[in-house]
């Protein structure tokens, strides 16, 4: 599997995210080889906490698929998995997450927590990390420092 | 707060799942002593990973308050939330987590982990555990029974 293709598509998002002040995160799931669900941060604009990248992209994943396991399927995410997308990984049972940099505040792939390698859950997922990681972590500084010049 | 009201609010949602052969998980949200959100499981029915009680209850609230942040609502659920809906709880700050009994395989709240109790994360928020436990527990066990007589 191409990572640094998918993880281009998944960048595509988050900036599509970045260009209406969201935090700049975007995420592809990859069945058989294909994207079949894209997504990226609206969490302000959409005033809702489950708006993230991930979630969104999980929910029309399982549409698409028509089942809640998405058992054959690759996450590729800009930035390290919140707990909410982390957990909602775990519970549809995506075998592997491939994503670009870390986020060391909030990430549970490794950074706060590894959920995903937990022998008391009843599944885990192979982590693949540091995909484009130079371009995805320059990226979430833009739009801090962005932030900070409007604030 | 009356919790054990609250709580059997939450339990008739339960409820509506066991007739539905759904995990039998109710949910209420409380603002300013109000519900301001319902939901039960319908993880199967709808074949999306993101149909846990909690994840419909957070995702209305969030429309009725206009709002991803839900700072000033207890949850009340009928079993420990998982690790997704534990994040979820945590993503939108909820301060107050009461719920009637544990979930051992999966739950996030003290059972695998407790995830709201973590000095890394940017929220905390507070558990108040075995409000009406043993109908909450007794529902559980009446399901699995059911589920293995149909298997």
């Amino acid at each position: 599997m191409d990572y640094e293709f998918f993880m281009k598509e998944a960048y595509k998002e988050a900036l599509k995210a970045y260009e209406i002040n969201e935090v700049p995160i975007g995420c592809v799931i990859v069945y058989d080889n294909t994207i079949i669900s894209r997504a990226y941060n609206r969490r302000n604009i959409e005033k809702n906490t489950l708006k993230h990248a991930e979630l969104i992209a999980i929910d029309n994943a399982c549409n698409v698929i028509n089942d809640w396991r998405l058992e054959n399927t690759t996450i590729f995410i800009t930035v390290e998995p919140c707990p909410m997308c982390t957990g909602a990984i775990l519970q549809s049972r995506i075998p592997t997450v491939v994503f670009g940099t870390r986020n060391k505040k909030a990430g549970c792939c490794g950074s706060i927590l590894n959920m995903l390698n937990n022998n008391s859950f009843n599944h885990k997922a192979s982590i693949i990390e540091g995909v484009l990681e130079e371009e995805c972590s320059l990226l979430m500084k833009n739009f801090f420092k962005k932030l900070r010049k409007k604030g």
